[in-house]
């Protein structure tokens, strides 16, 4: 009986990785390469150097993103450095082409100071449609996104912290409504203030919560205006914002007194059982909501939890109901994103995504163990490519528009077309 | 009737690009990403990051290749910059694939100082198990190369270089040994010093020509120890060098005193049908060669050269015999290299490579209009395989040992693979 681990390591050795290269034309004989290299390929090259635009028609360039790392924050794993998190990111390309039809590139690499981190992105970028930032540690992570971002042309995303935050908003959503209660009256804690909940944070209000009414709990104790250690570090960090504009009542202590007549709790935090006491779950207000992400252990065992008086548990695994994975909405914002050539994502784009992730587990109807779709949903990134997209041009961040018809026909294309390739293999 | 260029534009705008990420793996359902994923990624992440080594086992580095340019000087259309240069490096990927079975990833650079490109390269390496360097401005992409050569521990290539260089010195040996002359005694001109004659001149020594019977020519006439013009550039170009070692008699003069009496031209200068003069290759001796690689117009026509009295003629021409065309190296070259992990590319290598390439020419019988095989044959990019991988191992640059017997099993497989998947289009 071999475990998993042990069969992920033999399919990794078996396989020697797990993307690669394909041809995107059809190519059978000499005369296909005159047409698709020299001479043939001058016409192309001519066209773009005259009109620069035409890169996105003429290229993948509009269907090409990098996953980016420096390998500093690896899953559970901590600082593995560029080598070792190459599988994850070769994972992640699978999931971007088999779930969104997206050609995701890893780019691992050997610099994390960021000024060099942000000038090797800067300077790669002409080959990409979109860049993803995946497990950078923090506070690192959101100095390279927030400089990153104005500075390219194209979208950059940081899973960690928008992916996250935009598949646990839409868990919220469902949840709320399921128990009659809506956002902009509810109070929510966070547990752990990292990339996930700080992004958590900037959504929730987007959507509609009441900054007074997030209470936020890190290490150091409850978010407010004393946290002097924040304001230390405000230079490089986003908490100390956070500081000044939640937990409107002054609330100081720890995770207790953050969870004290909360409606939900988010906790992107520290993995163990303990994190969260479910004493602690039981003075939340009626019809509690938990969402405990952290993996492998969720913050709070899920039975306990609901034993304790919570109504609703979401958890980073697969193997409890209410799975908060990224997957579910990358695949499909990226999808968007570059079916519109968008510029960027703003946060109204990850809301109207999360909304349509949300509206995805309505169809099925919402019930306590299913306020979200699965991965194996395949309309779900359809539809939140399309909600994306359309949110990219009311924003006015898009560079080639499209009806919501034409949306879903692009990026049902690119999907069924990656899933057929995935299937000829 | 519409023209290739025009078929060439309609097809790029159809397609939108050329190459795709796919899958290597099977992923028929959610239980594949526990394996491929989290949580099962974690285990091939951690044995490399306790043996780094392993990352050649358990991702697809081992066969990926980038393929670098900052489009300073794409085909013969000059500087385009990097989005124009785009199509042909997915076009190279293409090529890679198809006839390598290797997965190559175009990387456009907005940076083309020095530092900030070598810094660049740099900082993707730890994804890469090679890099190819594509159409960048000389005299700029010899500092590259010679920059980034020692500072990586993966082969750096610049295909403009050492590719072409290749597969001309595999067409003079079998064009030499034709006419029944030998390497070593051979008198011999190089028209153009730019960065394909410059290898040209390396390899041609690494191979047995004598330095002193080689006359090369640039734009400001033959070189010798008195031009203090190339002199004044030392530091960033070679050709000061060859200034110094080369052309034993001092000729001083142009192309014609570079020719009278050559056993050999090798010209790879500028397009244009009068560069060499018909009464200029009469004035070479008995059984003149000339190799005439300027594209899309040869410095000479094939049919002036022998009417004027050369016996062999080869070009960068697909519609005329004796097509010189990197097409028939590079491929092999990597696909050796990645096979047995080499930490680089010698220039032992490539005349090995360039030997093997001589040798698919002459199982078809050498003559007058076949001193280099064609692309259509599958098995030239094996034979160079084998050749280059057992000469890295001879070399001591390999870090994964085989047999002939078991490199040609490696290059015959990932070829083979890539062929299917593109029928399977």
């Amino acid at each position: 009986m071999t475990t998993l681990a042990e069969r992920s390591l033999a399919l990794h050795a078996h396989y020697r990785g797990k993307i690669q290269s394909a041809p995107k034309v059809p190519v059978t004989g000499l005369a296909d390469y005159n047409l698709w290299y020299t001479p043939g390929v001058a016409e192309p090259c001519l066209a773009i150097a005259a009109e620069p635009e035409r890169v996105w028609e003429l290229t993948n360039r509009g269907n090409t993103v990098a996953i980016v790392s420096d390998g500093t924050r690896v899953l559970g794993l901590g600082d593995i450095g560029p080598l070792a998190g190459l599988p994850v990111m070769e994972g992640k390309a699978l999931i971007f082409k088999l779930l969104g039809g997206v050609d995701a590139v890893p780019l691992m690499l050997a610099v994390s100071e960021p000024d060099a981190f942000c000038a090797t992105v800067a300077a790669v970028a002409p080959t990409f449609g979109g860049i993803n930032l995946e497990d950078i540690a923090q506070p690192r992570c959101f100095e390279l996104l927030s400089r990153l971002r104005p500075a390219l042309d194209i979208p950059v995303w940081h899973d960690d912290q928008q992916g996250t935050a935009t598949v646990a908003l839409a868990a919220v959503l469902n949840a709320l409504a399921l128990v009659g209660k809506s956002l902009g009256k509810a109070r929510l804690a966070l547990v752990g203030m990292g990339a996930a909940n700080v992004a958590v944070y900037r959504l929730l209000k987007v959507a509609g919560a009441d900054p007074g009414a997030i209470i936020a709990c890190d290490a150091g104790g409850t978010l407010h205006r004393g946290r002097r250690d924040l304001e230390a570090q405000a230079a490089v960090a986003p908490q100390w914002s956070v500081c000044l504009e939640s937990n409107a009542e002054g609330i100081v202590g720890g995770i207790p007194e953050a969870l004290a007549g909360a409606d939900v709790v988010l906790a992107f935090s520290r993995p163990g059982p303990d994190v969260i006491r479910p004493e602690w779950v039981t003075a939340m207000a009626r019809d509690a909501i938990v969402i405990a992400g952290a993996n492998p252990v969720p913050e709070i065992h899920p039975q306990a939890a609901l034993a304790a008086g919570a109504r609703i548990v979401g958890t980073g695994r697969s193997d409890f109901p209410n799975q908060v994975n990224n997957a579910l909405a990358f695949p499909g914002i990226f999808r968007g994103v570059l079916d519109v050539q968008a510029c960027t994502i703003t946060d109204a784009m990850a809301v109207a995504a999360a909304e349509a992730l949300a509206g995805c587990a309505q169809d099925g109807g919402v019930r306590e163990d299913h306020i979200l779709p699965t991965l194996e949903e395949p309309e779900v990134a359809v539809r939140v490519a399309v909600a994306t997209g359309l949110a990219a041009q009311a924003e006015g961040v898009a560079r080639r528009p499209g009806t919501a018809a034409e949306l879903e026909a692009r990026a049902r294309t690119a999907i069924t077309a990656a899933q057929c390739l995935a299937l000829s293999w």
